[in-house]
């Protein structure tokens, strides 16, 4: 008998490589997406729930719910940056697709999170892709979800290197920093997948010709949206190619054996101007004094990855859909 | 004609690696130590004060005039961290030497700075030790001191690493975070040389036999006050030797051809859980908000540093004392 696949949901807020992200992992037979939940982050929430829907129609799997997320960060206060400068105002390319004709389940995103952790205790993977307000109101709204999770694999972070909305601050953890370090710090087994890594994981223009090129449905579909995005990048990073962030952190839940990681404390700054700021203790000095990272739980932290075998299993299964 | 020395004034908190710079600093031809000025740290500043004098009359060096600085944080607000589980309660391995027959000048350490800074335009350059105060005394209390300073070398900062007080913060900066900020965004030539440069540069427990056998004055003197320093490290960090913090900023201002560095915009976290952060901006990206980080002047952040030639430096010259 072949192992049962892991079961997945995605947390998530298409997005361009959200959108590459759940369509490999649609394309994944060691994973069963279990479902959709939608957050702030790429896009607002109502649109990141209407592309969730989109892309589950475009794959033919309109038989995983979708659950909507937060609309607002967990302290409810804080203005939302919404990065619609990378992923255009749909959050797919500028490509205006038609509403899909699906809806959302009636739970909300932790609601969901916490049914689902529940019913199959030591599971779930949650891959989580946006910020995590979701995440945060699942462990508040229930004691046992962190034992009953199985992993919560972040992308996001920035450690030892700049941010990417500031110097300070990764993009998904700037988009909630209160709730990143309720997450960071609730004792659930984390792995956070940061730029530091997913800035190593490249797919050129020559990558994209090659999905362009080939009979793959998923592939013609990324190739038509992927246009704003490289044009972001080509501006902010002068580079002739794309990170792959959200697919790396995907496959790094589907295949560990594709990351390197190191174990120790993340706290989160939640103010100032390192608000954001996702601050790693190695665990390998003894302080006089007491910090804010003393006696709290470790998680897990990428520090390779394999990049050209990340950007093989892509194009492989893209190019096979 | 030999080239003229260049004219240092150390900035320090003595402290047992204070001492090994300044005698390390008076053992070397290619500088000229034109004063002392004090600062909390270590020790109070008072203590400070004291023990400059104290190892200037072991140097037999008493025409350096030593100016006492700040008592207190530039915010005037904070409690002071005064680090004596490392020195020893009175900065120089709790060895009670009796106290200085001579005082402290008149002017005070930023009024000292900013003169002499005014006297020898672009040939002076200082090298703090210690947390900021002074230093962004002088920046304030004068607009020209940033372009009358040759070089301000900076020991202080905890680059892409852990810090030495909590995980976030180095000691000198953690000291006062408002007073680092202000000197790092001043405009004036800065290098900033932090721990992840310092330790590198180890001194063991066999290097400190071999100051103990030999016949060097300030070999001698260091070898009785370096226990206290060794028996913090074994315990922190569980290493036979000592880091070299202040002799290699030291030695970088003597020659810059130890170290090599990089340039960006350092900013420091001034609240918060990460208070005494220093975040280091390498100008890679080009981000889409205006930032904290933006339209600041660049420093020198050491990134590299030739340990051995350091050590072999730092033993050499106290050898031959």
């Amino acid at each position: 008998m072949a192992a049962e696949p892991k079961k997945i949901i995605i947390d998530t807020d298409p997005g361009i490589d959200d959108a590459m992200a759940i369509l490999v992992a649609l394309q994944s037979p060691e994973v069963e997406v279990i479902g959709l939940t939608t957050i702030y982050g790429n896009v607002y929430t109502t649109l990141a729930t209407r592309n969730a829907l989109h892309l589950l129609e475009i794959a033919g799997r309109t038989d995983i719910p979708v659950a909507e997320g937060s609309h607002v960060t967990i302290t409810k206060g804080s203005k939302l940056r919404i990065a619609d400068f990378v992923h255009g105002t749909d959050g797919l390319g500028n490509q205006n697709f038609p509403a899909p004709s699906g809806n959302p389940i009636e739970q909300n995103a932790a609601e969901f999170l916490v049914e689902q952790a529940s019913l199959y205790p030591g599971k779930v993977t949650v891959v989580a892709l946006g910020p995590l307000t979701n995440i945060a109101l699942a462990i508040q709204s229930d004691p046992a979800f962190v034992k009953n999770i199985g992993q919560i694999v972040v992308l996001g972070g920035a450690f030892s290197v700049n941010g990417n909305v500031n110097p300070a601050a990764e993009a998904n953890i700037f988009g909630d920093p209160d709730a990143a370090d309720i997450v960071f710090t609730s004792g659930a087994d984390v792995l956070a997948v940061g730029i530091n890594v997913t800035h190593q994981v490249v797919l050129t223009d020559s990558d994209l010709d090659e999905l362009a090129k080939c009979n793959g449905k998923f592939a013609k579909y990324l190739d038509k949206i992927l246009g704003v995005y490289f044009g972001y990048h080509h501006d902010a990073y002068s580079i002739k190619g794309v990170f792959l962030h959200d697919p790396t952190a995907l496959l790094a839940a589907v295949d560990p054996s594709l990351i390197t990681y190191t174990e120790g404390v993340v706290r989160v700054q939640t103010i100032g101007i390192t608000r954001g700021l996702t601050l790693f203790y190695n665990k390998q000095k003894r302080f006089a004094e007491v910090s804010e990272w003393s006696d709290k739980p470790s998680v897990k932290v990428a520090v390779t990855v394999d990049a050209p075998k990340v950007l093989k299993l892509v194009m492989e299964r893209l190019i096979n859909s």
